[in-house]
């Protein structure tokens, strides 16, 4: 029963005060769900790899390709759409980076969350062909990465 | 309160009978919670993505470079570790490939991403430095969208 109510508060990030019920006690894998620090600091390398690859790009050091420059977006854009799912309460300790102000303030850690989905949506759909329109569409989501980490990231060493 | 127990619902991939109490019914935003279906979606995206430029290195189509393979294997990570939440009671209908399988198989389904997991926690760490590791690392990868998609996928058009 424990296990069950912590992979149910793991995976919500509103707040649920009780459970009445639970039909299965005995689940024998939740299929990856138990550690939602995991799930966010993987969502968070995904990231960091696309920022490295589309800014080495931008940069020249490394040559641009539709297909790799869709990875980049598409990448992003599956982040945006899961990464605000792994902050539970409780989550906020330990070996994270994640600033305590995402707990006291998750009403505008999600509205983060939202601007950075509706720029990665775009990106997708904009499938850019060309070193240009690359920076274009890749300089639109990349600011709201800035904008969250100042507010919501505490970086270790 | 229906909104809150469905993004509840939508974020639990275990069976939650009922819910005594919510704390907060007012919540502006879930921060792209709200649809487990584009959830799963975009992380199916960012596979094919993966797959794409995985595949295409492979083939000698676009050339190898170790942060573009890093990016691939990151992303095949973290979906790894956030696709089986998306797959709540109820969103097996509409515009899905999802087969009915998944929630017939709940436990099986989330064996093979518990396998997906391990190879991708795996790929990550070897931060394969040429197109031979690469290519060892991928196929690692690889063979279990293959299996996973045999038995859970339904391919449309």
């Amino acid at each position: 029963m424990l296990r069950s109510i912590s992979i149910a508060l793991a995976l919500t990030g509103a707040s649920i005060v009780a459970f009445a019920a639970h039909a299965q006690d005995a689940t024998p894998s939740a299929g990856g769900t138990d550690n939602p620090v995991q799930s966010r600091q993987a969502i968070m390398e995904s990231f960091g790899a696309s920022a490295k690859v589309g800014g080495g790009m931008i940069k020249g050091e490394i040559p641009y390709n539709p297909a790799v420059g869709q990875l980049v977006l598409a990448t992003l854009d599956a982040g945006a759409h899961t990464f605000a799912h792994y902050f539970p309460e409780g989550s906020d300790t330990g070996d994270t980076e994640a600033s305590p102000k995402i707990w006291q303030d998750m009403e505008g850690f999600h509205a983060k969350i939202d601007d950075l989905q509706e720029a990665t949506t775009a990106a997708v759909k904009a499938k850019p062909q060309d070193l240009d329109a690359f920076k274009q569409t890749f300089g639109k989501v990349a600011k709201n990465c800035k904008s969250c980490h100042e507010d919501y990231r505490v970086k270790k060493d």
